[in-house]
């Protein structure tokens, strides 16, 4: 996110549905703020390499939760990124380390609406 | 969110899939934010009466996006927000002066995965 040039559009642009989010939901314990935010970006450059991949909206409250929505073509998209061995990586290292708690919603994305002001 | 005995749990704690989500990006403007900020937490206390409603989880990046969702346990559970006046005029107002851009995505969650540190 803090390479202008290669920063994806935020909300992410999207094509009509039907697609898929994945909703993550998470709680940062205070291990290794610094580890997390190096994996989170590099992983956030590793899924755009993903087939299937359509984009990503994400945010943390200072001090509280981060929700992030990644956006794929279809379930198959989805268990690629999911089998991705550095996810996996971080995922373990996630559940050691750095969540206190999180979810995973996977979701069949039915209807979609967007705004931009003139 | 400042009421911690009324405070909701987060991540939201959910009943077993299937069930909705509504996840909402925006990028706020310049304008008025504090007004912004009242009526979304007022908003967050009102959704919770609306029969249908599961929970909510919602993050915001300072200067940058919000994302939020709200998890609904039926499609009819949605429309009723969508149609209560007090989020019509919201919504009506955040065209007008708050939001730079948003997205609205309506899913149907079909797997969802909790970890919690022990």
């Amino acid at each position: 996110m803090s390479d202008q040039t290669d920063a994806p559009a935020s909300p992410a642009c999207l094509p009509e549905p039907p697609y898929y989010a994945v909703v993550f939901t998470s709680v940062p314990t205070d291990t290794d703020p610094d580890g997390y935010q190096r994996t989170a970006e590099h992983l956030s450059r590793l899924v755009r390499e993903v087939p299937g991949f359509l984009g990503e909206d994400a945010a943390r409250t200072p001090g509280g939760l981060a929700v992030s929505v990644a956006y794929f073509r279809d379930l198959a998209g989805i268990e690629r990124w999911r089998d991705h061995p550095a996810h996996l990586a971080a995922k373990r290292r996630g559940r050691e380390r750095w969540f206190e708690r999180y979810a995973i919603h996977v979701a069949r994305v039915e209807h979609a609406h967007v705004f931009a002001r003139e």
